[in-house]
């Protein structure tokens, strides 16, 4: 199906698991017309949180029943909370009730949370059923929406049950992150600069140059969804399954997820994205201090990452952390650890992100000695 | 690692998903090694029931532990009931409690429960952890160890909810096939049985001059189950993911879970391998009333299966079974019904079996009335 500027399609390219991601304004209404396309007479299980639902589930469902696809919505609890095993039990039962075999869809309209938990569902149903994504969080739009991780948290960490499922197609439609809190957004902003400072140093440029109109919306924003979908999708084509060079989509991440089990998920505090913003500027400045990169790169990116409003000292998150050596044990936890070595994704400067699967604990906790206080 | 005669080797080749299914005596003594040999310094869950712990679990952790390999054990009941969420949720809870790793190890130690359920929860623990089968039953040797398929049961019916997930190894002992019950070894060879139906009437021949050595043991039993091990890798390696020619792999399975159904899943009534065979017959039968095959052929599977001690006609099965337009619920139920339209595995005579999807209802009725009498 063509695409219409300003709309953009991004391919991600997995072989027979390939798909398109469409990215514009109007792709909620299109949405029927969109899957009709692909998929003539496809039944539907969408997923959907309360929140999303009572501003987009009414659009969707009428774009896809003018297309003459059948939608069997379930509205589940927003929050974290959902990813977990009950509330799987609770997708299956509700895609295996509406009897849809297993070429029909599951099909995920809300942002990461969602997304995880319709994606793991998709996967098992009848040992895997087509998955379309229509996300509705900035993170969601350029992260989750790309590589097909799926998962759900339990009492051991998040994320640590779930699998690999690639959705059939991803419509990001840029017209509802008009109606996301400003905190939000930067916060998805904060991993749509994770893509320049891991291999694409013109991107960032490009995003320290017109961050102010990809804030506003338009085309601006839309071809910055689009370039972070298209680096995430390089990425995820040359590795699949993290086995290797997926990884440096982690970068900030050890940190990040550090600091986000440090107060405890309490999203009040601090959200994934800006864990990530803060992880980000710590992998940097470890970096030059371990004299891996400039100075001058941590700097450039504090600064950036500052300008937009995103947090980027751990002395930012309110209401205090707990010691260096809980932090310790949270990054040792942090299911990016091999075998028991800790490995990071460090920097030689702004776009040159590396694996490094050595790095010392002694010196990690100085560093972070040294940086809470600052 | 060499295989020394009489052990015989099958490789199931699956691209970067290719493994070996070692078969032969004394394979649990020497887990341990055949496991370090290809992954030192591992470390393995090992899943169980209580039947199969008592009679193997010793000599499986003391062939681990001489090896080196950590072994923790989780034994679970017996039993169908087993492949349930709340079981899984419990194998994933065990293995991320011992602090397993990604490149870790899943080990199922049983038949096809304890292999269905670690299978699968080894496919989504840190999103697919590395999975080893050792079967205990012929079934699981000659069946569920190739392919690759995973799941568990839920109210809507059986093995709906599960993963596609390839062990990395599976070893198949066949010596512990000797203190199997005479009926569970039966229903295990109609799986046997089976590949010579679908495609291989050489194997089919070779099955009905030498079925009494194979139940006695030695050679030709190792011979029969390497040769079903391989027929079922070749339909594998030709569609991993059932969307095509790997249905034929359930010959005999669409009428024998309708009557496994009929009769509640009541093992003492049928075991899966006794309404396979029954199903074997009935879908020879339906072929010759169908002027698809001669009913020479129906005849000659009806009398080698019934030779061996198998049922062969639903009038086998004590207790009575209830009406025909029940069976038929069962039939559509059945989750290789697509869009609606009845497929069956049918055959033009034994070796000779294909995908027929446009099976009237009203036949398979008829048919069904007229030979539940018989």
């Amino acid at each position: 199906m063509s695409v219409t500027p300003p709309h953009r399609s991004v391919r991600v390219d997995l072989g027979d698991r390939s798909y398109d991601i469409l990215i514009g304004p109007g792709l909620i209404a299109r949405a029927g017309a969109e899957i009709a396309a692909r998929r003539p007479q496809v039944r539907c299980a969408v997923i959907t949180d309360t929140n999303v639902a009572s501003a987009h589930l009414g659009a969707l469902t009428a774009s896809l029943e003018k297309a003459g696809i059948d939608a069997e919505p379930l509205v589940l609890e927003p929050g974290e909370k959902t990813k977990c095993f009950d509330e799987l039990i609770r997708v299956c039962d509700h895609t295996l009730g509406a009897r849809l075999e297993r070429g029909d869809v599951v099909l995920a309209l809300g942002g990461g949370v969602i997304g995880d938990l319709a994606g793991f569902a998709a996967g098992i149903v009848r040992r895997g059923m087509r998955f379309i994504q229509v996300p509705t969080s900035l993170l969601a739009q350029v992260d989750s929406s790309v590589g097909g991780k799926t998962g759900i948290n339990v009492s051991h960490g998040k994320n640590l049950i779930g699998v690999f499922h690639q959705p059939d197609l991803v419509l990001a439609d840029t017209d509802v992150l008009d109606s996301l809190p400003l905190r939000e957004f930067r916060a998805g902003y904060a991993e749509m600069a994770k893509y320049g400072l891991i291999d694409r140093p013109d991107f960032f440029a490009w995003l320290e140059a017109n961050w102010r109109e990809v804030f506003s919306g338009g085309e601006a924003r839309i071809h910055a969804i689009a370039k972070s979908c298209q680096a995430k999708a390089d990425v995820v084509a040359a590795d699949e399954r993290e086995s290797g060079a997926r990884a440096l989509l982690n970068l900030g991440h050890t940190f990040g997820h550090a600091l986000e089990a440090a107060t405890g998920y309490d999203g009040k505090r601090l959200v994934h994205g800006e864990g990530v913003a803060i992880g980000m500027v710590l992998a940097h400045q470890f970096s030059a201090r371990m004299n891996l990169a400039s100075p001058d790169d941590a700097d450039r990116v504090e600064r950036h990452l500052k300008e937009v409003g995103l947090p980027t000292r751990m002395s930012d998150i309110e209401g205090g952390l707990p010691g260096t050596d809980i932090l310790m044990t949270h990054i040792a936890q942090d299911k990016k650890v091999q075998r028991g070595a800790l490995t990071f994704i460090l920097t030689h400067g702004v776009g040159r992100s590396f694996i490094a699967d050595d790095v010392p604990q002694d010196e990690v906790f100085r560093f972070l000695e040294d940086k809470r206080a600052s």
